[in-house]
């Protein structure tokens, strides 16, 4: 991993589909999309809210589960339905006044692919197709769903000496 | 992958369970029967189909919950409930006028026997049965529901320079 | 696989926790427990037993959404919540007039040990316990859920010639 | 193993998430959360409790239908929506007049770092993080729902002589 890069990144974005999930959906008789949803990734997301990191999700998915999920974590920016990811990624850099050099997206498949040439750190899971991976300053030895996002969170928040300094001294 | 074969491909055909899905069935109490599909290979099927290509899906299955998903990825020819694929694969390709020739058919069953030796390019995943694989022209080295269709497509529209012409250059 | 005894076999008889799933239990907040079945096993079964062969099914399981996909693939002998197997066994073998010899029982854990012990031949999915493995003539390279009722289904009615001579000479 | 610590175990304590499930949640529409078990964990369980070895179960989870589960296989204290599982153990120990050394605790992750360095012996999954991984007595091949408890639980019954003493002598 790139220590340098992340320990002076505020903000990470998120894709939902193939990022925070293994990239399926289960698809119910009456049209529903389900999604499943890391554990690991979800302790790492709230911790890493509480330590006053900006986490943002940005999906091309419109489902009420994956909000309620998200907002149980306490991400705050939520964003569904999106076609144009890199406009909103702009606007939401410049409402919260941060460098795109201190952000970090993960990514995995072509929506993705403008918004992860903007900013400093791009990363994608170890199954993220390979035009996204070219692009890329990390690649996870995770796939989708399993723990991707908790790796680089955890890593992060350890290099920013803001882990759990409670249970015991860092290690890095 | 047959590279001269699938630049002239203008019809693909798609079984659902074991290709679309990998092959499991989620049984609820009440008698559904869910299965989960894959986000890349979604992706992969409504951008070929905002391409132009012609995307049949024939299967044995019969879940109105298959059927909206199809849907929204703008499929427009899905046949449930099949015993006859052969048949109805022969109607269809005489209704758009495509040669067999030109047809990819993706099966990984004995269903989809008669389909795959009538077509001009079968493909198979590789958790296909092997009385189904030996038929095919190509097997892919992923198995059902784990991106086998997005892998067809993609290298098919990058082929046929068609796949985000807007983003990059086609590497082949 | 021990070819000389599956050509004699007129009946199957299955677990489906760990053999006909893959030992997963989806428990949803009602406390309905689903489970997930795979389509070439159905295929299989339902096509063994339009070829005669007797499937019996026997489980500690108890739920309605494993006997509707059971009785869809047309099998008639489905048993839940049953504790004791071996009873069950011996009055269904005798009801059927179906010698011990000429029967399969495909199981994974102790609930099956008796039954294991009793039939001629016994079979295990790979991920079955280790005591189970002991008493088996053939352990599948299959996981449960993963195709290992298939995989004997088919081999066995192959044996036996009746696996679609319709579409190819049988290859054993 | 540690065999001659597991012949003295009188109580174990289980996390849910990454340790009875693999640690995803399938999130529906409305909000649900919805875990995977396995069936050869619930077997050992429910047998280790019949036979009297005291099984406790604290989990930050918050869910009816994990509540179920364990109540079906028997498991008398079940403590959901734990933040603090320190002062609870404690007080469930001093409740059950059962010395910390003769105590498994099973866990993955940060919110079970103080109880798995309180009691005796602390056990992990292959997946765990690698925080816990550290604090470990002994570390599982197996990753959390995949059978870790299972494995656990019929080697401490086997080492104590409780494990089907009527089907078989025991085997260490």
């Amino acid at each position: 991993m790139i220590y340098s890069t992340l320990k002076n990144i505020k903000c990470i974005v998120l894709d939902v589909d193939g990022v925070l999930t293994n990239g399926n959906i289960l698809v119910t008789e009456d049209g529903q999309q389900l999604r499943t949803f890391n554990v690991k990734d979800g302790y790492a997301i709230q911790y890493a809210v509480k330590q006053g990191l900006l986490i943002f999700v940005i999906t091309g998915a419109n489902s009420l589960g994956v909000k309620k999920r998200l907002e149980m974590l306490g991400v705050s920016e939520i964003h569904l339905g999106i076609k144009d990811k890199l406009t909103l990624l702009i606007n939401l850099l410049s409402k919260y006044k941060v460098n795109k050099e201190h952000v970090v997206f993960i990514g995995d498949d072509m929506p993705d692919y403008q918004c992860m040439e903007y900013v400093g750190t791009a990363i994608a899971p170890a199954d993220a197709i390979d035009d996204i991976k070219k692009l890329c300053q990390y690649i996870s030895t995770r796939s989708g769903g399993e723990g991707v996002v908790r790796e680089v969170l955890e890593k992060m928040l350890k290099l920013q000496g803001k882990w759990h300094s409670d249970f015991f001294l860092q290690s890095i």
